[in-house]
């Protein structure tokens, strides 16, 4: 007999999952795993990396005058695996419905054939990223360093193709592509909202961005940026009301500085400057320069010497970023 | 000759080891390694969590009709894994004392038993977790999705397993567990918080729940909230007096928005509403809402406009969550 | 054809690529990659770690008596992996120029060379942290759990061969190196930054700690505290100035809790202690006790009672530490 | 442009496929790969040996009392993977006719069915043949060595898998295994062929036995063993046939030494003792004992001596076996 | 001090290579290794197996529509890995030359760059192989069946990879080739041998074809069977004297059964049929079959049986073949 | 309920296992595996060809300044490695008898110590294989070459570690190295063989040598000879004798060609000459050359030509090689 009573515990264990299941209305017939799998969809996002920029984030033998040919085997292999993930998606989705797995299957195609379509646009929003990256950090050596060491790079690449699965109806992938990245870099971005061109991320442990957030071209964020919902509006029935918009509009040109907080519907004009660890729930006019009104705080002397409170009128925007 | 002066280096680093072991009054004797390994750990908590959820975080290959025959063998497996670890453990905390080997196994033995016979209820606490996330988000799509996604759910997989351990006398395997949730998803939890059933944590990223915090039932907790110790207390001679209940009781169905930080033993009475940001060191009356009393900050209007400063009176309870 | 039209993808994607190269003026010829490779740095330091702390972070069947052998290989073939790289950060530098591959191998030599030397101080320094956040936890069992364990204590593996590689003229790796940490640990210190023996950083998640900060002895920080810059000095045309010192000083026995954020060239001076979630940017005198002046907040109490605005005067120093 | 002129060679291979398809008449519409996969098939059997033989040949941390948990998980999963590649054979095979994919499934399923039962006899015939090689070498130090070493075990263990899968009408299944022993052993057993229990190759590197070959209990054969066909007999329009007998019966407790050829379908009589190196293309009555009629060789002295043709009779049975 | 005295044996380890390498007149200036990699190569095969066969031998998630993005790729990384490779062994042969290093280089890109040239005219030559195996074999099933598992067909597959790369000055490359294939299926061919199209072997363990070998079309030979030199020819000193033709002559059409051996170079005239275990030493006219002229064998009958010299007149052509 | 009836299937599977242990009267007390296991000693033998040969067999990356560091490391790692496997077979072998577990450790350490001090001695004799090989074959280009492609070579460095370990009463392990070599070169030495320095074995697919052998300095043998038994003999009681001599003397510089077979304690004199698929089971004096005395084969001529039999005589020597 086992010394842990390890079949005791297999029974309990199944009772466990027993009540679960009936708890959950499961259908208890036998088969096999039916819902997409976090390893296939980071392999797939692995493989659409290096598509995307096949010189420095493909196979570390690639030479530039076969690109293309890397490009069209990786990309083929990463739609078909993709495509697979998709259908199971759509099949749990329908598992309570009489669906028909032929439309289904179709259904699943024509996303991934969308979403095919839409990379070399989504190459070009990350070169803008890229960009913007290089440009706003005094630090960055060059583009290539930008890519291949910012968190907040990597975290968009992430969005962007998740953002595409979002859109095209498959929220399950895009959450699941979204949640590799949070783990890599701790930033929360998550897979709804709608992001503009050359979007730059400083840091960015600790930034999280709502599922109905809009944000401008050329917007800079610092780390532990929350952009979020004030509260969840909930129907008559008190039941939360889903896809209302509740996450900030962020214009174009905007800079949100590091642990700052902003929640709800609210609208940050454009250009407008956000300081450090400012906790906004209302609009911004276009232009405007938010800081903390007091920095209040008291300072107890050394032994010996006299403590005084002091306000000191903090500097202008300070910026919370270490670069 | 080495270009690189290994062998210099060699010799010096050897000093330096030398010098270390020294002053940690460590015995020089030759012998392999003596303490538990990162890797195993690893290892044990990825084959319990298929053990406990079979057909989500098991084997893909897996079907639901041969779920105990897994079950059973991957459960044998981890607990000798297991088992040789806490052994290890044991040793180790008794390497400067006379003990008796077959005592210290017996414990490991008797430990690993209890643990075991824990799985089937740790089960059932983590489909309240899991309930608990899927009732709180709006924007989760299923009980299935928060499973495979929610970085609050991983860290409370591996807190269970670890609180579970820490009880049991093996602290530092509970905390290597603990640690590698902390990699994977920026939540920190120490192994020795109290955790009642149906918990939640949204985002996560950078969460503190400190040792000694004991928690209630259906609480929901945001990213950056920090349940900490205001201080340590120390005995007459100076020293910081280990094992007192230094982190807060919060009790059942409390909320704490993102960025709240609470220290010291102090008491959120049932069902209180913590707002984001919030610095509280002192006990709050069950249903109480805390919000921040003033968010101050000033407006530089752009050119040509007029600065205001401006209080605003902050809308009630900002959730500062991102959903 | 393929049912994702992946020729015509392949083709719109290579016009974007073409499009980027033209606008960063790369050179279209032929040829294999030429950047630092992050996944080949990752193995260098992974094997350093085990030259550093062969019984502890080395292979799992090395045995102290063979220590030194073990210390050899892998430090010569970790020095040559890492020669590999430092050639390829120097080449790309110089990529524009008309430089000689002999001149800036022997650059590569020589760095790597001093890099070599510099181990046994950066292990004396290493377990200098590791013996400061034994002393400073009250939780931690012993100085081996320390260095398995805690994420602060990896940060500053990485951060002191980073820095010394930032040291010798290659920041590339040494920026590589640091985002390896940044993402296992949520911990963003730049690999610029000077800090001095027994540094120890609790918790770690959304620390971040810029370019140019100095840091004394025995300086201690929590989760989320930011040493940051409050603005990007600009030259005559407008362009940031790169280099200028812009971070704070942190003298001796200085200890910063959590969630405070620093921002600018200032001082705090030995032994001054800054409060949870302060915000700072101005010059503390030393031994002095920073904290936050009002922790305001508004309790509205439950159903029936009287809400009412309570000042609280925070208890002194409040730690925001879990442990 | 590639220096190997990489996109030319491309263009002719493709031309040298079309023209193969051409001549195959293969189907050029797209689509994956269709036939069973060799790796796929590998696997399958290196977990129906640990289905076989638990403690030996199963997990090597299994313990006894949890072997059954180990075999029905591994059952379970190993006929799944079975059975997906049961369904690629018999599509496969009907790719020409206009077939019904549920009969296919169907037939497929109870193949594996039927092969899943078989599976108990099968490792009773094994465990004869284990036995059969431990009582006839005198060089066995145990049956668990003749497990773990034996060469011509391992051929049993393949082949008796094999064998059951030809019978269910899985032919190319059953060649991919008998193959993958015939690469690590050198032993080459036609999955048709009917062998008896308790039978046993010694050294093993050269043993080919042919689809039609029937041999009975306690037979043993010696390295280097043929048993062939000795012509192919063609129907009246000269096309060779199928499936006539046309190998060796070998009765019960024969013994074949090494480099032996039997060729044709003749009757070895039970008992009888085939010497090594005989070329042999007739029946062998029943207990006779066949041996080289003459070993003549010359014999050149060294110089200064006499050289002189010399017949050796030789010594009975010489075994040609070298323990 | 290690148990094992570990340093001591390091010392004379160290000494009997230093004797080697004196012996040897190795210079003992450090470096790394100079030597072409076993492992690289069967890399490079492996994956221009794929380039071959995509379908079949290719990577199993490829499909047809995409084949020529895989192939180019596949090609183009599998022509660079060569390349080192061949640099590798040119170098190494020049090492004691006061060689250019340029001009070698120059030589390697040429070889690979004719090898890739010659890879349409490999896979026609392979495909009539194929179609040879499927055609001499009644087992076979497909001609899929036959590139998936004829171990006669993989060696065939190295050798005329190898043939081409011994052609062009490679022959230490070639030779590893070789041996890959002679470990997975015990059929040794020297890549010098010139072989024509339609080769086919059957069962194949133990053949072997020496290095001037020329074998015509159309030949099909079985296990066992040599191809060899009869004595090596010395020169007036008394040394070996390479590279002079001294293997068989194999014309078009000839079939060798199991185990002849072949010796010198004679002629087996166009359209031959060699009988198994024939051992030849002298040309064989066209068209002539030649057998074993005495099979004599001894049978020592059963107890109380009359014992019986028969001399059994074999039947014509034996073929040995278990198919 | 399973599609496979699994669950019946463990049940039968599980009866015939304990059939089989009960015939085996195994003791079913609980427990894990207590027999080596053929991976970990593969990796022991893969570490210690790199002990052996650091420059050709080991990391690719080794460079010769820093072989020693590189030696002394692996080869304390696998000595420890082989002392756990060392401790296993003694333990298994003792598992009936009441044994102290110290003594079998004891017995253990100090044999694979013994085993240690002879690995010069075994590089020594490596040496003057691989000379020997070189010297013999004219195709081979370097030592170099020899070391890297040669199965002979191969088959000896494994044969001259386990021969050591079979002479140190650990004949398990022997004969598992054995194995490993023999599955991967088609050479079947027994351990238990012993073999004078300078031996080169050429092709080797089917040679077999058995346990008494003894060979001389300076051998050379072919591909599928046979230094076998000729029978065993039995004692009174009828059962085999073990460990008689029972294979041939092969004293120095014989020459044995291809498919020779030798059986039973004759003695091959020193400098003799065996032909090729000579058959000897008697003594041959020094200096003589063994030939077939008749190579008679039947022709038959081509259609129209008149048929011969034709007795050849043999060019002396037939070498059968293939080089």
């Amino acid at each position: 007999m086992s010394v842990f009573h390890v079949a005791e515990v297999v029974d309990a264990l199944q009772e466990v999952r027993q009540q679960w299941r009936e708890r959950q209305r499961r259908a208890l017939e036998p088969g096999g795993r039916d819902l997409p799998a976090r390893e296939a969809l980071a392999e797939v996002v692995e493989t659409l990396k290096g598509v995307l920029f096949p010189m420095r984030l493909g196979p570390p033998d690639l030479r530039q005058e076969s690109e293309n040919f890397y490009v069209g085997h990786a990309l083929d292999a990463a739609l078909h695996a993709l495509l697979a993930q998709a259908r199971l998606e759509l099949r749990y989705k329908a598992r309570h419905a009489e669906t028909d797995h032929g439309k289904i299957d179709a259904h699943a195609l024509a996303a991934v054939r969308a979403f095919s379509a839409r990379l070399p646009a989504i190459r070009s929003l990350l070169d803008s990223d890229v960009l913007a990256a290089f440009n706003g950090d005094p630090a960055a050596g060059s583009v290539d360093e930008v890519l291949l060491c910012y968190p907040g790079v990597l975290a968009m690449i992430h969005h962007r193709l998740a953002h595409e699965l979002y859109r095209l109806g498959l929220p399950l992938l895009a959450r699941i592509i979204s949640e590799l990245a949070h783990a890599a870099t701790g930033i929360d971005i998550h897979p709804g909202a709608q992001i503009g061109s050359a979007f730059f991320i400083d840091h960015g442990t600790g930034v999280v961005i709502g599922e109905t957030a809009i944000i401008g071209e050329r917007v800079r964020v610092y780390q532990a940026v929350t952009l979020g919902a004030k509260r969840f509006p909930r129907d008559a029935a008190g039941n939360v009301e889903k896809g209302l918009p509740r996450h900030p509009i962020v214009e174009d040109d905007v800079v949100i500085y590091a642990g700052a907080t902003i929640l709800g519907r609210v609208t940050l004009g454009r250009g407008a400057v956000i300081g450090g660890n400012v906790w906004l729930t209302e609009d911004v006019p276009a232009g405007a320069h938010i800081t903390q009104a007091i920095s209040r705080h008291e300072v107890r002397a050394p032994a010996g010497a006299r403590g005084a409170a002091a306000t000191a009128a903090p500097d202008a925007i300070a910026a919370g970023a270490a670069r």
